[in-house]
């Protein structure tokens, strides 16, 4: 019987330990790097990193060998976390239940922080793990893949979309696209770079693809669930923003109880493109169920 | 006889094709991709891509084979720019003549065009010039060079100096370090990347380090002098803001002439470095003179 919770804190653990060691190396000791480990380490769920092991695991390959492709997506996750809370962006002064890293420091070392671990991502995927020849090529097709993820037609165009949309009225579509490209390429690069440097077949890829592009989906969803019936003590951050701030989201467009329902249907559709896996992919399973039952 | 101009201008040509070319692919249509566009567009120039194109020719190798990293070295500077220029760093209003991209644009889409170029950088480094399988290696080094050069460890880290510089008194020591690393690092890593793509032994990359370091120096030393005496016109922004902001810069601690004349044996240095190259490294020695003799 596969068990969540357990697999979810050893591999939290490992994630943390390997982010803790890449931190010592990544910047001069000082305030740069104290704002940098004061959000990377703010206790965040690790969910793309765990995605991405789990990524490894389901096509037969080890977590170690996924281990940088990991820890640099937790970074670039945590980068656009701190520039997103900015003033000139969202404005959030509440993250994870701690100030905000531009609250907790000022704005320029903020700023700084985010872009020196941007670029501490691609510095670990450049030295990790080159064991053997053959799997260079792989390296450089997570490099471009998390890059792609990241950037001006992924998370940052994201990112550009959903400050556009404030006080906007989206369509269905429009707001499916928006975290499509804000949240979703980068859930799905986890998982992929992850199978890649698993050794996945090109069919297991794309079933991966699959399986993320819809627990993506899922996962946006439920955030907006959770903005509107959470709790802000479990969140660690404040509900009712998105309203508030006359965000379109799923509840408002769909209603809360069908947006409760679609997220359901989308995580049955992830794990129906798990089948041939087999018990390699309980985890990935697992999270997808996760997803939807998560509290914060 | 070599004609540095004739040398820079065609270079210039070639790399502001290949940004154009990478921008098309790296974005999607309207405002973030017009952002990342005004201000890698903005005549800039174009130093450290074309340091990094001479230092694949001073080993022996071509300028093609340098070109996606000396493009990411522009990116990487661009986006640097853009990020300093933010109200909550060096507030600057003006840059090459033109309004900062936050001016321009905005806050938001400024912070976010960077993040994209730096982004797009490492698409590029990932994806370039995979000719043959034993290259995959030293485009991994290369990758790994201009991460450490551009993050914690290098420019980034200089950058937070610098501001906790203002209405500070350093050091010669403390201004030379603090340049190190917000200019110097990528200079070195410019050159050094191309010498590496082109195929240079350890020797000759170390020669061409000890060249970087100087021309970095210098540069700087050269910038403090004008940001003195220089041309706002030519420029292409105002000086005379050091002063203002009572900021340490070598005129400020060793006095206008004194600095000239250091930057001068700067130079010599770095040309001597370059003494077993022969005429392939023509274009390099005319660089470092270039560094001096500049009016912007």
């Amino acid at each position: 019987m596969f068990e969540l919770a357990i697999y979810l804190e050893s591999k939290r653990q490992i994630v943390n330990r390997y982010l803790e060691t890449c931190l010592s190396g990544a910047a001069l000791p000082g305030r740069l790097m104290e704002a940098m480990a004061y959000s990377l380490m703010a206790g965040g769920k690790r969910l793309r990193p765990i995605l991405c092991l789990a990524g490894a695991e389901a096509v037969g390959g080890t977590a170690e060998e996924a281990l940088p492709a990991a820890g640099a997506l937790e970074m670039i996750h945590t980068y656009s976390l701190i520039h997103d809370d900015l003033p000139a962006m969202d404005n959030d002064d509440l993250r994870r239940g701690k100030p905000t890293c531009h609250i907790a420091f000022d704005e320029a070392t903020a700023i700084l922080a985010g872009d020196a671990l941007l670029t501490m991502a691609f510095e670990i995927l450049s030295t990790g793990n080159r064991t053997h020849a053959d799997t260079l090529e792989t390296w450089l097709t997570v490099v471009d893949r998390i890059a792609r993820a990241a950037g001006g037609r992924g998370m940052v165009e994201g990112q550009m979309r959903d400050i556009a949309a404030e006080n906007a009225e989206l369509s269905l579509d429009d707001l499916a696209r928006l975290h499509a490209l804000k949240t979703g390429a980068l859930i799905q690069a986890s998982v992929c770079s992850g199978a890649l440097l698993g050794g996945g077949s090109t069919e297991q890829i794309e079933n991966l693809e699959a399986y993320a592009r819809n627990i993506g989906f899922a996962f946006q969803v439920k955030d907006d669930v959770l903005n509107v019936e959470g709790d802000p003590a479990l969140l660690g951050k404040n509900v009712g923003t998105d309203e508030l701030r006359h965000k379109s989201t799923f509840p408002s467009i769909m209603g809360l109880e069908k947006s409760k329902s679609f997220a359901k249907e989308l995580i049955e559709a992830a794990i129906a493109a798990l089948d041939q896996f087999g018990h390699r992919a309980d985890p990935l399973r697992a999270i997808a169920n996760y997803i939807i039952e998560r509290k914060r």
